[in-house]
């Protein structure tokens, strides 16, 4: 990934909190630090995996401030910033601008459903011109599953067209991988990022830029190894890198994701915090905590060592 | 409806607009006051219908201290706290609490979907054991068209044995009659508010509460002439207000609510800003308006006159 440019292996980073759920911006910090030195290009913090709508404005900007006071490069961040209400995902984007971050992830507003084109056009324009900033990257966030409010292509070309260089990309996280390179060859230079593991491969053959995902939290070398492959065009290779970082993946989601990598988190580190959730969300159960690892096992799956 | 309690005819306030988008703090009042003077018990404010989510935790705050500032008796308001964060809702609710309302309408967090009755319950205690005030009346939002987070019976059990006298009800926005019923017999002294107003008298016959409903922003007239039939046992003049109220609901939701209502409301005082809407919702075309305002002449339907 470059400074400018949100692309290769990013983690849909978790957010580590505190016993009484208050965020622990030093675990974050180190992990952070730790994903950037084990095969992840950049960061997607404060997404849905990041719990990001489980926090306040006010916690979100205190979260970003804190990570990148503790070293973390602004260049490599693509911080969650859609919220339900305008003011809040304005005040987002522009405080992350403001540090230099390669672009924001923005969900549409996602209270409303049944809301048409017209009616997203018209949300995501008001946070572009209240930013009001040239160096606004706006990545689009494909979530229909979580949403269900789907960013469809008419609403991608209207802005593309009213905002070039501002609208930059992507995350696509409908599984979809049809629908995926469909978008990346109706938009030369939109940057499609995969935000499902199992399309990684798939999407790099067709074009896209990379991918966003939970899974990248343990097994972003696994990633890495994909695009790395990918890039040399050592098409085995890179198959058998999707191939193990797929069986990863299929172990860890057959549990709910952010609990599911917290608890291995928890288990990796030996931090019993680790396995902190903020409502709605829960924690793994023991028998499932079990479960999963006993599935990890069986893939001689462990993420990679601690500083 | 008492000061201690929510119930008879609610409207779903809207929430007017300035053209910049901003909340007409002056007009809302006067909305607010003419419902009041027009058949409305009380007022649900910062709703669904009122566009709650498309303001930030300090405009809710606001508009809720103006409203109370400009002579609007906070005894009389259920508002809207329920956010995604949990730090949102405590803070949306201690205020509201703080100024003596009739209670809090609380959404559940509604991004996760597929959350369980586990996390649920955690989040709900989390706000309330957070706010931390006896005063609190706490009234669960069940809107499973809208969230996609239904609150189940298992839910509602576990919080008022847990809450009692702090979980006071629930507004039902399924439109299910018989699941609303249900909850009535299931739960004796726990208020029962239908968000459909073709569930009102069907619903007060079984012991429900009333209703809260985005209608009841031009109709509540003739809402609380159902109830009061209902209550002076004439069942066929009740009938008969109860399908005068559903032909004006069968009109108005031909088209997004909340947009129809501003329109109507528009058309009624002549002042344009009320159909300035926060995207993703946008206001009706010409033409839906034309169609809207046919369809109600037809009925021969025209809100109260203003004052």
């Amino acid at each position: 990934m470059t400074a400018s440019a949100a692309s290769g292996v990013l983690a849909a980073a978790l957010t580590p909190l505190h016993e009484d759920l208050s965020p622990d911006h030093g675990l974050f910090a180190r992990h952070c630090r730790w994903l950037l030195d084990n095969g992840c290009d950049g960061l997607s913090i404060l997404g849905t995996t990041g719990e990001a709508n489980s926090f306040s404005r006010e916690e979100r900007i205190e979260i970003l401030d804190r990570l990148v006071a503790a070293g973390v490069p602004a260049g490599r961040l693509l911080p969650g910033t859609g919220c339900c209400a305008i003011p809040d995902t304005v005040a987002l984007s522009r405080h992350a601008t403001n540090h230099g971050v390669a672009g924001v992830l923005v969900l549409p507003p996602f209270y409303y459903k049944g809301v048409g084109d017209d009616g997203l056009f018209a949300a995501y324009s008001e946070v572009i011109e209240r930013v009001g900033d040239g160096r606004l990257r706006l990545y689009l966030y494909h979530f229909p599953q979580m949403t269900a409010v789907p960013i469809a292509h008419r609403l991608i070309e209207r802005l593309l067209k009213r905002y070039p260089g501002i609208v930059a990309g992507m995350k696509d996280s409908s599984g979809d991988l049809v629908g995926m390179v469909a978008t990346v060859r109706a938009f030369p230079g939109f940057r499609v990022l995969a935000g499902s593991d199992d399309c990684l491969l798939g999407l790099l053959r067709e074009g896209g830029a990379g991918c966003i995902t939970a899974v990248c939290n343990v097994a972003g070398f696994l990633a890495a190894k994909v695009l790395k492959a990918h890039a040399a065009g050592d098409a085995a290779a890179a198959q058998a890198a999707q191939a193990k970082l797929e069986a990863v993946r299929a172990a860890i989601s057959a549990h709910p994701l952010s609990a599911a990598l917290k608890e291995i988190m928890a288990g990796h580190s030996g931090i019993e915090s680790w396995r902190t959730i903020r409502p709605p969300l829960v924690r793994l159960t023991t028998a499932e905590a079990a479960a999963l690892a006993s599935a990890l096992d069986r893939l001689a799956f462990s993420p990679p060592p601690l500083d």
